[in-house]
C-alpha cells in the first residue's frame, strides 16, 4: 500500500472532488499543452510542404499561416460558444449528438478517439526522436524511452488533474517564454535592420527552386499546416476540471491558449519570411527543424539555445497529456450513454477516470511497440480526425442555435456557419491530400469504432430487457435446494462442507468419482458408519452416498453427467452443487488451476439455470 | 470434438490397457531409438575428441570404442538385471530409492528429468541441424521446424504407446537397414582388399597430427563417446508398456537394442580404420559427418547415401521420442511418491500419462526458443545426467543383492558391482571433462530439483496432516447461515439470489454499496413495497436492505469490510455471500474480469473461514 500511495497519491474522497479542481494558470498546461506544441511542428510541416519552391517559400508561407489563423480563430470562436452552451463539458461529441443526432456524435467521437490515441503516440516519439538525434547514443534505446514518458504520463494523470497541471507548468511556460523572447528579439532585429536582419550564424544552405507555387501546393502546405490546431477541441471537453466560475474561467482559458498560438504561429512565418528560413528535407543529413534554425538565427548558439530546444523537447513530448485529460472524459460521456462498458464512467481512487487513462495507455503503449517508437508513418493520419471533429460540432452548433431563441442566436449562428464552412472545406482538402499517406486508415477505422460502440450499447440494451424487471418480488414456490457433494474422500474439507449442507437441506448426495484417482477412498461400505448414522443421531436426514464410476479416468465428466440427470429428474428443483476448495490466502492461488476452480467454471458454463454453485473454502493452517 | 478425436485418436477406456500393450518389434522404437540413435553421433563424438591426433586418431578409435561398448554391456546387464527385480517399471528412481534411500533415489530422478528434457531438444535440433545443412534454404525455419517435429512427437505420443511404436518403426528398421548393410559391405570389401580397401569417392583430407596421443586425451574421447549410452536406462523404465510375458519380453528387447548398438559402434570404429575415416573439425567448411563419409567411402553417393542419410536424420530427431516414453513415467513414480502432483499419476483419454508429456514439450520447447534452435551448448550437459542415473542404479543392484537370498545373488552382486565401479569411473571423468563446458550446470541444476521435490511432498504432507481426519463425522450445533446478497439494482438476477436466499434461511441481508455507479437504484425507500412485505405475505421472515457509503467510489472494500464486521458480531455463524453471476455460455466469458468474478476471488482471499461463497448464476436467453 504505502508504494501505491507513494506513486499515485493517497485516495481522494469523492468529496474533494473541488479540492482538485484547476484555475487557468494550471489549466493552461493540462489543456493546451497539445495546441501549444502544435507551434512546434505546425509551421514546420508547412513549410516542409514549400520546400520544392526553394528560397521563394518564405514568400509563400505568411499568406498560408494566415489562413491557418483564420481558421484557427473560427474554431476556437466556435469552442467558446459551445463551452458555455454544454458547461458540463460538451466537446464535438455531445454537440454533435444533441443536435444532429446519434451517428454524427459517434462519428465526432470515434474520429476523436483516433485522434488522441494518435496525439501521444506521435507526441512522445517526436519528442523522444528530437532526442535521440541530439543525443545519438541514446537511438538503441527509442523505444524503451517512449515507453517510459508513456509510463511517466500514466501515473502522473492517474495522480489527477491538480498534479497534472503542477507538474506540466513548468515546461508549459518556459517554452512560451523561450520562443516568445526569440520572436520579439527577431521582430526588434528585423525592425532595426529594415527588414533585412542578419542570422547570428550562418542558416543552412537553402535548396534551389523546383517547382512552381501552383494552388495545390499551397493547399497541401496549409493542410499540412493545420496539424497546429489539433489540440483546439480539449478545453471544451475539459470544462468541468475548472474550478468555479467555470464558464468563464474555461473560455478565457481557451482564448489564451489561442492567442498564444497564433503569436507563436505568425511569429515563426514572420521571421521565416525576415531571416530567410525554409524548412531542410526531414530524415536527410544535415536535418534542422525551423524552431532551431530560428533560434540560432535571433540569438546565436549559446546557453539560451540549449533551454529552448530542450522546452520545445519537453512540451512536444508532454504534450501527449491532453489527450490523457480528454480521452477519459470522452469515453466518460460514451459510457453514460452505454456506448462503453460503465467502468469508464466511474471515478477512481483520484478522481480521475482510471479505467480511460488505462487503457489509452495501452493503446498509444501498443502503437508504440509496434512502430519500434519511430512513429513518422502515423503523422498523416493525423489531422483527418479533428477536422472531422471540428467540423461535427460547429455544425452542431448551427442548429444548435436555430432552435435557440437567445438574443445573439443568429449572429452566433452565423459565426458557427462560417465555421463549419471553413473547417468543412479544410477537412475535404486534408482528407485528399493526405489520403494516400495514411488518411486511408482513420476513414477506415472509424466506421469499425462505431460499430463497435452501438454494439456495446446493444448488448447492454439486450442485456437490460432480460434482466430489467420493476414492481415488487414475486416469490414462487421456494423448496430447500437439492445438495451435491463432489467428495473424493472424507476430508476437513468434505466434513466442513457437509456440515454446511446439513444446515440447508434435506436432500443431501455425496458424489464420488471413481475415477484413476491415487486419493480416493471407497466410501460405499463405510458411509453408513461414516455419515449416516451419525447424521440421524441428531435428528437429520441421512445424505446419501452416490458412487459413479468413470470408464474413462475422467473426473468432471462423470460428474458433470450426474448432476444433469439429477436436474432432468427433479425438474423445477435447484440443484446446488458444493465444491469445497482448498485456499491459500496468496496471490499465485489463482495462477494454478485446481480442481475446485475448474469445477466452478465448468458448473457455470455447463450448468443450466438450476445449478447453483457454493463454495465452501478451508484455509491452509485454518 | 471431431478434431480433437482426429488429432489424438478416441478415448480409451481403462480396460482396453492390454490391447495398447506393445511387443517386441513396436517396442524396439519405443524404447530403443535413443540408445539406437547414438550410434550417429557417439563415434562422431569421440573421434571429434581425436582430431588432434589426425591420421593417427583412427588408430586409437578401436580400443575407445572397445571400452565404451565394455562400459554399453555392463549397463546393459546391470538393467537386464534390475527389469526382473522391479516388473513395476524400475529404472534408476526405484532401484536407487528402494536400496540406497530417498535421497540417492531423487538425485537418480533429478538427473534423469534433466536428461530427457535435454535428449529431446538436442536431439530434435541435431536432426534439424542436419537437414539445414543438406538445405540451406531452411535455415531461417530452424526454430520452426525445432518446433514442428516436437509438437508432432508431442501428438504421436499422447496418441499412446502403440501409435508412437507402429509409426516410429519404418525409420528406425531403415535406420538399422541402412547401417548395417553399409558396415558388412565395408568389412567384406576390407577383407577382399586385405585390410586396405579403396574409397569409391575421395574422403576428406585428414588434418595433421598437432598433439600426442596422452592418456587425457583418449580418456575425454572415451567420455565423449559414452554419450552414445545415453538411453539404455529406458527399457527398464517402461517395463509394464510391454505385454504378457512382459520381463523376458522387455529383457529380449534390451540385449537386441544393446547388440544392435554395439554393432553399430564397433561397425563404425572398423570401417573408421580400414577406411581412415576421421572426424571434420565441425562448425567449418567442408564439414562431413562420419557417418557419411563412412557410407560414401564404401557405397558412392548415389541413392543408397541419400537413404542412409534421411534414415539417419529421421532418427536423430525422432529419437527424443523415448523421453516422451520414459520422462511421464519417472513422473508418475515420483507423483505416487508425493514428490509431483498427483495429476502427473493420472492417465488421460489415451491411457498415457498425458501431463508428464505436456510438461516435457513445454520444458524442451522453452530451451528450443531459448537457445534458437540450436542446441550445441547443451550436449555436454548431457552424459552427467545419464551416468549419475546408472552408478546410482548398479549400486542400488548391489545393496539389493546383498540382502537377496536368491540362488544367484552372488554373481549378481559381483556383476552389477562391477557395473557400479566402472560407470561411477566413468562418470568421474565424464564430470572433470565436461566441467567447464557445460556439465557444471547439471551439477547445478539436480540440486535445485530435489529441493523442489522434498517441498512438494513437505507441503502434501502437511495439506494432509490438516485436512485428514477419521472416524465418524461429528456434527456440531448447526445454524442456518447469515446470507449477505450485494445487490444495486433489484434486477432479476437479484431477485433469482433472494429467492435462493429465502429457500435457505430465515436472516438475509441486501447490501446496496453507494459507490460511483451508473447503475445503483436507491431502494432504501422502496424496500418494503419491494421486497419486505410479499415475503411477509408469504409466510417468510423478510430480508432487510443495508446501505453502505463509499467515500472513496471503491465497491469492494465497503462490500468485504461489512461482511467482516458481520462475522466479527456474529461469531460461529456461517456467513453465506450470494454472487449473482451474469454469464455468457462462451469460452471467452473467463477472459474478461467480471465484477462477480473479481468478487468471489476477493471473498475467497479476503473472507475468513466463516465465510461461504454461493453463486447463483443468471445466463443470457435463460
Amino acid at each position: 500500500m504505502p508504494l501505491k500511495e507513494l506513486l499515485f497519491g493517497r485516495r481522494l474522497r469523492t468529496t474533494e472532488e473541488q479540492a482538485e479542481q484547476i484555475g487557468l494558470s494550471s489549466g493552461m498546461p493540462v489543456v493546451g499543452l497539445d495546441a501549444l506544441a502544435s507551434a512546434a511542428y505546425g509551421p514546420e510541416a508547412a513549410l516542409t510542404m514549400l520546400l520544392p519552391l526553394g528560397a521563394l517559400s518564405v514568400v509563400y508561407i505568411g499568406p498560408v499561416t494566415l489562413f491557418i489563423i483564420a481558421v484557427l480563430f473560427t474554431v476556437a470562436i466556435s469552442y467558446r460558444q459551445t463551452i458555455e452552451a454544454y458547461p458540463q463539458g460538451g466537446g464535438s461529441y455531445t454537440v454533435a449528438k444533441e443536435n444532429l443526432g446519434v451517428a454524427p456524435g459517434l462519428l465526432a467521437a470515434s474520429a476523436l478517439c483516433i485522434d488522441y490515441v494518435l496525439n501521444v503516440a506521435v507526441a512522445i516519439s517526436a519528442g523522444v526522436g528530437a532526442l535521440v538525434s541530439a543525443m545519438p547514443a541514446l537511438l538503441p534505446y527509442t523505444l524503451p524511452l517512449c515507453l517510459v514518458i508513456l509510463a511517466f504520463l500514466t501515473v502522473v494523470n492517474l495522480r489527477g488533474v491538480r498534479s497534472a497541471g503542477l507538474i506540466f507548468m513548468f515546461p508549459t511556460y518556459l517554452f512560451i517564454g523561450c520562443l516568445g523572447i526569440t520572436i520579439l528579439g527577431g521582430i526588434v532585429k528585423t525592425l532595426l535592420a529594415h527588414g533585412h536582419p542578419v542570422p547570428v550564424e550562418q542558416l543552412p544552405h537553402i535548396a534551389p527552386s523546383t517547382s512552381l507555387a501552383t494552388a495545390w501546393l499551397l493547399i497541401r502546405a496549409f493542410a499540412s499546416g493545420c496539424t497546429a490546431l489539433t489540440g483546439i477541441e480539449a478545453v471544451s471537453n475539459a470544462v468541468p476540471i475548472f474550478r468555479e466560475p467555470r464558464i468563464p474561467l474555461a473560455r478565457r482559458t481557451l482564448m489564451i491558449i489561442v492567442a498564444i498560438l497564433a503569436f507563436l504561429l505568425a511569429g515563426v512565418a514572420i521571421l521565416s519570411h525576415s531571416y530567410g528560413i525554409t524548412a531542410t528535407p526531414p530524415g536527410q543529413a544535415g536535418y534542422q527543424s525551423v524552431l532551431s534554425q530560428m533560434v540560432i538565427a535571433v540569438s546565436g548558439r549559446g546557453v539560451f539555445y540549449f533551454v529552448s530546444m530542450a522546452a520545445i523537447l519537453m512540451v512536444v513530448s508532454l504534450s501527449a497529456d491532453t489527450s490523457f485529460t480528454d480521452f477519459p472524459r470522452v469515453c466518460r460521456l460514451l459510457a453514460l450513454d452505454q456506448f462503453l462498458p460503465p467502468v469508464f464512467a466511474h471515478r477512481g481512487r483520484r478522481l480521475v477516470y482510471t479505467y480511460g487513462i488505462v487503457v489509452l495507455s495501452l493503446l498509444s503503449g501498443i502503437l508504440l511497440v509496434v512502430f519500434g517508437g519511430i512513429t513518422d508513418r502515423l503523422i498523416p493520419m493525423f489531422a483527418v480526425g479533428a477536422f472531422m471533429a471540428f467540423t461535427l460540432s460547429q455544425l452542431g452548433m448551427v442548429f444548435h442555435w436555430r432552435r435557440s431563441h437567445e438574443s445573439h442566436a443568429a449572429r452566433s449562428l452565423l459565426l458557427n456557419g462560417a465555421g463549419a464552412v471553413i473547417t468543412g472545406l479544410t477537412l475535404v482538402v486534408i482528407t485528399i491530400s493526405k489520403f494516400t499517406e495514411g488518411a486511408w486508415l482513420t476513414i477506415l477505422i472509424i466506421p469499425s469504432l462505431i460499430l463497435l460502440f452501438t454494439a456495446l450499447r446493444r448488448r447492454e440494451n439486450k442485456i437490460a430487457r432480460e434482466i430489467d424487471e420493476v414492481g415488487p418480488l414475486k416469490i414462487p414456490h421456494l423448496s430447500a435446494p437439492i445438495i451435491v457433494i463432489p467428495m473424493q474422500r472424507l476430508d476437513r474439507l468434505a466434513r466442513k462442507a457437509l456440515w454446511f449442507a446439513l444446515s440447508l437441506s434435506p436432500d443431501i448426495r455425496a458424489v464420488q468419482i471413481l475415477a484413476e484417482e491415487m486419493k480416493t477412498e471407497d466410501l460405499s461400505h463405510q458411509w453408513s458408519y461414516l455419515v449416516e448414522r451419525p447424521a440421524q443421531e441428531v435428528g437429520y436426514s441421512a445424505p446419501r452416498l452416490v458412487v459413479v464410476p468413470s470408464a474413462y479416468r475422467e473426473y468432471f465428466g462423470p460428474l458433470l453427467g450426474y448432476i444433469k440427470n439429477l436436474g432432468a429428474a427433479h425438474p423445477g428443483r435447484v440443484i446446488a452443487v458444493i465444491v469445497p476448495e482448498f485456499v491459500e490466502k496468496r496471490w499465485y492461488h489463482f495462477l494454478f488451476p485446481h480442481r475446485a476452480a475448474l469445477l466452478k467454471n465448468l458448473l457455470l458454463l455447463r450448468g443450466g439455470p438450476h445449478v447453483v454453485i457454493i463454495d465452501t473454502p478451508w484455509y491452509l493452517r485454518e
